[in-house]
């Protein structure tokens, strides 16, 4: 369980900075997207249910077993096509500990294939706290001579509520160990703006946050995008347009298109002028196309298949939205 | 791994309401306090780590066991002075799979004697993923024709950024499963104040969440108290007694007594006339007690006796303060 560490000095570039690997592969793939690995289990098609069930009982063994074979379908007919992943741990950590050995190994699969990690956790508590979820998650945690990475993604998502201090030891490990995150300013449900859009000194709480976000962020640069990102929702794309100018240099993590409701030409706001700057999550769309009528032709026994063609349907979509806007 | 409930009708009463059993659990001890089991590694006295590590190697399993044993030894000398304890489900995450394998093994152990275990998680997301949360932590997944419940804490802590409609699952679940809330109101942490404290039409943002904390709490009675309970840290009594009065039914739960800087008296403020409404957690300054001059003189070896008399202090500190408003 776990990564072990060589105790060596790294030589820290530009280059592996993870916000320029994430835009280095976006450049590569032209898909400025990641897929939402959340896999509810009434996603997974029958069969393998019943294939993992059979073999471990209807236990959280066995539900656990046929998300990781639904995950591993889906990621090894997409990997090629796309820059990261977002699995979201919530979906795992459902299954308790069993659904995070599952988590654990997607991740690790998902480097395998040679893809960014995007950990969709949302953790945030006071300093000390977050300084062990950031280690726990995005950094090492040190045992006698030994450093040990317990999950090991690229980059996290991470709640603001609790101020500044709360966040900068997510910040910190980012430093330190070359990770990524994306701070929740704007989330892409329905009710968010019960206190996210209260406004404040004539300003929605948002713009507050996001101009935190900004600020963080300006101290720790990539080449031009700084490794602190932000998420805002598909679903709010006027006050994309604003985030977009209040973070001009933070990446922004776009949740919400597709099934909730977020469209292509609605996410042109989330890029900058450069085609950059933005990365827009398809979960369900994707890892549960095979549900869709327009994709039902490939038959269940190839769902992966049916994800393979929504991704590339994805982004000849945004591609499109952006070519258009030019 | 996981508890298999049965699928029968089950009576809910009035009784065994979860915030109900809080204060029923109080009232008995007389202890209107929590031991946070918050186990950073260098809390833990150097010959149980060493056994640990000898036994497991300088590895995560090493570093879990090492907090295992140290968790199991402050809760046989403490658990019949005290309603509850709280684990910080973070100090536990840092060491990956393996710690939350230990994060399970105490909420269990906690249950063995007879402890409310209120799990410091601070979760929060949009709807269909707070669902998953909510049944991971509290709840149950169903896998075909079982139950199970993932990690089976009575009381959660939530984050309540996203909203209503990310606080709600959690919420349904107290409801269906009888188990109880503490939402995030006002944090004890230093910078609680960037966000929180921003004045929106006239008033702080925490009050306005205090005030939808109390209106979903208004649905979800015990027999005086709501199940959704709020957090409101001990750094910040003024604040503490404002919001006393904006959710009057909402037991508070009070981080940072003690070593975050929070006094007896300062606590006055967050309990009702009733002498109920408030648990007083502390953490490092329980856990780690031996460490204490005060506390010197039990010597390293006997450092859960240290936690013992730390808690038997911080129950007649909190107990004379309140007598002393009297």
């Amino acid at each position: 369980m776990g990564k072990e560490f060589m105790q060596s000095e790294k030589l820290v570039t530009k280059e592996n900075i993870m916000i320029s690997q994430l835009i280095e592969k976006i450049k590569k793939t032209n898909a400025p997207i990641c897929v939402g690995l959340d896999p509810m289990l009434s996603y997974v098609p029958e069969h393998v249910v019943k294939k993992s069930l059979d073999a471990y009982g209807e236990t959280l063994e066995g539900a656990a077993d046929a998300i990781w074979q639904f995950n591993k379908e889906i990621i090894d007919h997409t990997f090629d096509l796309i820059p990261a992943v977002k699995p979201q741990i919530a979906m795992y950590e459902q299954f308790g500990i069993e659904g995070l050995i599952v988590y654990k190994k997607t991740v690790d699969y998902c480097h395998e294939k040679g893809l960014i990690v995007i950990g969709d956790a949302k953790r945030g508590d006071i300093g000390s706290t977050s300084a062990a979820y950031a280690a726990g998650h995005l950094g090492k945690v040190q045992v006698g001579s030994n450093a040990f990475s317990g999950f090991d993604v690229d980059m996290l998502t991470v709640n603001p509520y609790l101020g500044p201090d709360g966040a900068k030891p997510f910040v910190d490990v980012c430093s330190s160990d070359d990770k990524g995150l994306f701070v929740l300013v704007k989330t892409s449900n329905p009710s968010s703006g019960e206190f996210q859009d209260r406004i404040i000194d004539g300003r929605p709480l948002y713009e507050w946050v996001g101009e935190q976000v900004a600020a963080w962020g300006e101290e720790h640069m990539g080449d031009d995008y700084s490794y602190v990102g932000a998420v805002v929702g598909a679903t709010y794309p006027e006050m994309g347009k604003v985030l977009r100018k209040v973070m001009p240099k933070s990446y922004i993590l776009v949740p919400g298109y597709g099934a909730q409701g977020g469209k292509g030409k609605d996410l042109v706001h989330f890029f900058n002028e450069d085609g950059l700057g933005a990365i827009v999550n398809s979960s369900r769309g994707i890892i549960a196309a095979y549900k869709q009528e327009k994709y039902a032709e490939f038959g269940t026994e190839n769902f992966a298949d049916a994800s393979r063609a929504a991704v590339k349907d994805m982004v000849e979509h945004i591609s499109g939205a952006l070519a258009a806007a030019k």
